[in-house]
Order: C-alpha cells, then structure tokens, then sequence
C-alpha cells in the first residue's frame, strides 16, 4: 500500500465522545469511523486488522471444529419455543413485510440447534462442534468504549454436542486450552481465564478469558498464594468476602480490572431439552445431546489490542495483527534515485509476502512522516535517506522495544531475507 | 477433510420446497440448511465456496479500490437525509432500545457518503473507491428460489468517488471489464453484461451482469446481427418492439432468460448532493463528487453455480470455487493396506496445498459412495482400489467431461505433483 492512496485519515487532534485510551487512538489513527452510536465503519487499516485476527481464530480451530454460517436474522419462533425471547434484554425484534417476526441474533444456539437437528441423528454423529465467525446485533441502551462495547460486532461463537457431560467437560478443556494459544498468537500479553457465573445462559460451568487492563469494565480477584481467581458476579453471588481468597483464605488478594475477551460454556442439555433435539444412542433410545458454546469477540478484540499497548506517540500493536508488519519511510523522496531505491525495497519486501506500506511524499515534513508511522503503528520501520544510502545502511526501527539497528545497504540490490528472517523471529514470540 | 467427519448430511430424496435445480441440490447435497424463509444456514461446504468465492472477489479488485466494512444496522437519520427511507420496499427499519431508529441496510450508498466525508476534503483525495464484503438484508414479502433470492445476502459492493463525469466513465468501464474477469474465474462460462434502467438508483447510466439461465427470473433481449443486448425493462421504457432489434432493426433477435449476478451504476452526483458531500476542487472550490456503485451478490454467485451446471448425479461445479478439488473414494478400506494408502495420498495432497476430502468408510456399498462424491461434487476424483492398487495405477475421473485415466502407481509413494499439474491446468481454463 502506497500511503499517499491510503483512505484512513490520520488526525492531530484528540478526538471527541472517546474515553478509552485505545479507542481514541483507532479514531486518531484512522482505523475506525462512528457511523452512529455504537456502530463502526472499519476503514482499510481495521479490516486489515480484523482479517489477520479471523485467520488466526481460523487456524487454531478448524483442527478441532467446522466452520459453518448462520443468518443474522432469525425467526423468533425459534427464540419463542426455547423461552429467551422475551428473557434477553439486547434482543431486537421486528416484524418483516411477509408478517413474520424476526430477530436480530445476540447469539446462535436456538439457530445452530435447529441446524443441527436435520444434522445429528446417532450417536454416530456425535461429537461436532460447529463455528462461526458473523456479525451479531446486541440491541444496547448505551454503547460506548469504541470495538470494546458495540451494538453491531463480530463474533466467533461455537458449539459442541457432546453424548456425556464427560464427553462435554474434556472438548470444553480442550477449548479454553486452544484459547490461550489463540490470544497469545492476536498479540494479547495477559489473558487469563477465570471461573464465571453461568447466568443466563444456565448450565454446569462457565469461564471468561479476561485481558487484564487497568480500564477494563470487568473486576477481577486474583489470589496471589493460591492462584484462585473469579470475577465479580461469583463474588457476589456466593457473598465472599472481598478480602480474603475464598480458597485458601489468604488475604494477599489482589483486585484488578479486565476486558472480556472470551467465554466458554458448559450449557448442558438446557437447550437441546427446551428445543426438542434428539438423538439415537448406543442403546437405541432417543437422548438429548449435551451442549457447550464458546465465544470470542472479535471485533472486541480488536479493540483491545490497542487498549493493551501504547505510548505518547501511538498503539503498540504486536507484528501479528498490525494493520501492516514493516513501514517504509522515505526522507528526500523528492531526490529520484532515493525514491526509486524506496520503490525498490517496497517491491520486493512486498514479493516476498511481506506486508508493507511505502510513504514516498515528498510534501511534508519527516516529523509528520513519522508521527502517520507512530499511528499507523508497523511494529517493524524502515528509514530510507540520502545520508544512510551514503552509509550504506538502511535504519530499521523497532516499535516495540524503540531499539535502532542497521541494516547492510545490499537489502536494495538483492534481498530482503534479511527483514523476513527478522518478522520470523519476532512471529516466534506470539506462539505458545 | 474425512467425509464420515463431515457435518453436511446428503439426502437420498428430492427435497421438498425447492423449484430451481441448483436448489435441489444444494440441499440434497447438504450445502445449506433453510433456518427460515429466505434465511440459509451454510454448511462446512456451503461455507468454504463462499470463501473461495470471496477470495477470487478480493484478489481481483484488491488493485483497484480498498476494502472497508460498514455496520449493517445503520441510523434511520441517514435515510432520511437522502429521502429513500420511505422509496425503498425492502428496507426494514426498527426503534432501538435507546430511542433511536436503525434500518437494516439493503444497500450501502448513504453509509459510504457519511465516511467518504470524513475522508474525502480535497481534489487531491480523488480518485477513491472503496469495497466491503458484507451481509445485506432485503425485507422481501416473499423470498423464494434458495441462495438466488433470500432475505438475508452476502454482497461485494463498492462506491467510487470521481471528479468528473469522464473519470467516473473512465473507471466504470475499468470494472465492467474486472467483472468479467471475476466471472470467469468464479466458473462461469455465461455471463454477459447488458445496458440496464438505472432506475430507484438514479444516475446516468448501468449495466447488469446476467449468466443466462433457462431457469433465472430476468428476461434478455439479444440482437444475433447486430449484437445489442438490453433486458425487458429497457424494452418496455421504450416501448420497443419485441421482435425487432431497436438498433439494427434486425428480427433476428433472441429472446432469453438470465440470472442476475452483478449489477454496476454511473450514480452521478444524486447522493453527494442530497447528503451534502463536497470537496475542494482545484480551483479552491467546494464541488460533489461524482459516484459509481458496483455490486456483486456473493451468496447469489454461489446458488448460481448450482443453476449452470449439472447432471441427474449431482452439480457439476468449477475447480476454482468446488468445496473440495480432489475427492478420493477408497473401496474396500476395511483393507488396513488400501485405506492406510489411501490416507497416504490424502496427507500427501493435503500437504501440497490441494484441497481434499477422503472417503475410507467401510460400511457403505461403492454405489453409495460415488453418490456422495457426485453430490458434494470435486472436479477430480481419485479411486483406489484393490484392483487398482494390484495394477500399479490409481483411477483419475473427471467430473466435467467424465472422462477417466490412469495416473501411475507411484504417485502414492513420492509425488502428488501429477495431481497438483492437473489441477493448474484446470485452473488455467478460468482465467481471463
């Protein structure tokens, strides 16, 4: 990408009606725009985000679950006969022009129930857990807090259909395992899971995968001798003292604050009962099938990672998911050979896979060039001038630790494995 | 992918509901699930050819214009702005639980101008066109003929932003000529582009792409001297003569049926001026910018697929957008060495990028299995048998010309490469 084409304005100004430190800064650097209350428009830099983030979600899961897709709009019978409709406060309904009412699904299991009925009719069928990654429509009084708090969001929720809640309880471990990994590979540093109240969704067990952050909404305990940890609703429900570890009743309690950024399940047969969903077991009897679901927030999840890392500058985002992996800036480019050096570099840095944007106007100041750089956030630069090809060299930049190297002048003339190898290296850090 | 692992149950029946051949077999085939009227579940299959669909979409316009996403609920405010808040039939519209009035957007023209504005200020932003792949929902009264027309759609659409009149003309016929391009690859061996009403859209100029299908809902007119196209609205604005070709005057004028799978729109300025979008031009102006729209209906393409082209066995689908290319039947795999073999090949193709899904059940007849591999319907099949196995060859057939050949035996012990040829050279015959 040539920066100069780039659709996502940069601003030098804060931007106003944002809180979150993350969240101004998506606005600042372009990435997102409010198109009404809780809704955003991504602009190249947030789809870009996104779909690093989806494939990651996608690799780590299709070994273990198949990907389908439901609709958004669902017909409320189906909320209607499992008893949710009139129970889920974020439920938007309407009635179509053909007379029937629809509802804008928060949440898939009456739709993935249905589906997996004309599905699953033996315990020969069994297990399947089924995927999707789709927009959801959670109908909010408010919503603020940028991608972390939408109305509009995209979701990744599964479900299981497991013969025996031994079946359930060992796929759902296997889940919170496979978790982690994908959290680590997004970039996020601290996430951790914790035991949650299964609250409406009813069922035996149920965690949250929490981004520890100090302006995350949720409250957290943290048992620092026994390792307990449990958020406010369990605190609350099972009134415990808020300092001592209900466990080990230690008082070396810490408090601290999350971003949710997941949650799995263990709903049992709540739905698949209310629902009427059967299948033949071994014995040849018809038996409801027992069900986990496991969600992660996507479009939330973009949002955090710039809630997780940054500076006075701009986003530090990990070389996984940033918008781009090296950026490119050309001081001088108005001198012809430095330009067509950068061009160069860009093209093959790109041939090789290498996801890069190439800022070659020859307009505007280096301060300016840099400060687009800082908010544009390219975890890997590149710095191109008249004095450093005098040199020999070409200065790369980290972003992350703000470390300054050389790299030798010949990257120009025949390769760039050099910057490859470097993107491997730190790749490496985000597998688990 | 092992076909006894695969959620997408095939259904000896016909199944009950369906009109359109396509759709018949989308559902035998287990590509979709009818979750309401007008409303389709995607199955694993369903799910990868939209994906495949989506990429071959993204690969080819990614050169040309940049890819954004905009929410799907969208504020009734816009739509009032514009004045088509109470023109358009098919758009739903409800009251959020904060006061505020959403419409569920069928279409995206008055969402793109608010964040064009918000990036479009002077006349050296322009030219710039931007895409999303996004769900649609059209509030129709009746919805009927599976994933040719739901409620709910996949859609690529895109929104250009020109100076003048000539460069939006310019870029227009820039991606008529992508479009096909897009066809080809997608397997379409049928799709012509015709000069259409612009209709509710307004504006100066459009065209519609049309695979012509005996079974599609669109009446075409062809002229076979003169090589005029235009469909039946056209014809009756006109008033012209069903019978006789208004260019050439010719009566050898074909009269046909089409489906259609894109439609592309000179919009002028008719929504920079109604939503007060200017820039300024060179002269230090304020100016509209002039528009284009572009559609392609993605989950539309994918139901098409299925109306081009079949069989009384099952769909005959292109390699470049079929769930799977390569579908391996082994007989007798309650023979450890043949299905070990067989697994063999499948690793083998798998690790070569190939897509392929292995049938080694061992408790269905071979006439049931070829019946599964006709429904889920990969271009190229591979048997192995005993038989086979014994003459030192594995059995190659093509689904399209139903040709079979013999590839040799040691394709299993070192190379998929003969495979992986194959499969280029069909990929070839869908390019441009």
């Amino acid at each position: 990408m040539l920066l100069e084409k780039l659709c996502a304005k940069r601003h030098k100004e804060d931007p106003k009606g944002a809180e979150l430190p993350g969240h101004k800064l998506m606005l600042k650097g372009g990435f997102i725009h409010q198109t009404g209350q809780g809704l955003y428009t991504l602009s190249y830099l947030g789809v870009k985000m996104r779909q690093k983030i989806e494939a990651i979600v996608r690799k780590h899961l299709n070994p273990i679950m198949q990907e389908v897709n439901m609709p958004l709009i669902t017909p409320a019978k189906l909320w209607e006969e499992s008893g949710r409709i009139d129970k889920i406060d974020v439920l938007a309904k309407f009635e179509s022009k053909s007379g029937v009412d629809f509802v804008i699904a928060p949440t898939h299991e009456e739709i993935i129930v249905d589906y997996a009925k004309s599905q699953i009719e033996s315990y020969k069928d069994l297990p399947t857990t089924l995927y999707q990654i789709q927009t959801k429509y959670r109908d909010e009084k408010r919503a603020r807090g940028g991608l972390v708090r939408t109305r509009e969001l995209m979701m990744k929720d599964a479900y299981s259909f497991n013969k025996s809640k031994e079946d359930l309880n060992t796929y759902y471990f296997k889940v919170l395992e496979t978790y982690h990994k994908i959290y680590k590979e997004l970039g996020f540093n601290n996430v951790i899971d914790i035991e949650s109240d299964t609250g409406d969704m009813g069922g035996y067990l149920a965690h949250e995968f929490m981004l520890i952050n100090e302006n995350g909404a949720d409250t957290i305990y943290i048992c620092k001798d026994c390792g307990y940890k449990a958020n406010k609703e369990i605190y609350e429900l099972n009134k415990y003292d808020e300092n001592k570890c209900p466990k080990c009743q230690s008082e070396n309690l810490e408090k601290t604050r999350g971003i949710e950024v997941g949650n799995i399940f263990q709903l049992g047969d709540k739905y698949t009962t209310s629902l009427n969903m059967t299948y033949t077991n071994e014995s040849g009897e018809k038996s409801n099938p027992y069900m986990g679901c496991y969600g992660i927030g996507i479009s939330r999840c973009l949002g955090s990672l710039f809630e997780q890392s940054y500076d006075d500058c701009g986003p530090i985002l990990p070389i996984t998911t940033a918008p781009f992996e090296v950026h490119i800036t050309t001081l001088s480019a108005n001198n012809k050979k430095i330009k067509s050096q950068a061009e160069q570099i860009y093209e093959r840095l790109e041939k090789a896979g290498i996801d890069t944007i190439l800022d070659t106007r020859d307009d505007i100041r280096p301060g300016e060039m840099f400060a687009d750089a800082d908010l544009i956030a390219a975890p890997i630069r590149l710095i191109i001038s008249p004095k450093n090809i005098e040199k020999g060299i070409i200065e790369i930049k980290y972003r992350t630790t703000q470390t300054v190297d050389n790299l030798p002048h010949e990257i120009k003339i025949n390769k760039t494995n050099k910057v490859a190898e470097i993107i491997k290296t730190l790749k490496a850090e985000y597998t688990y």
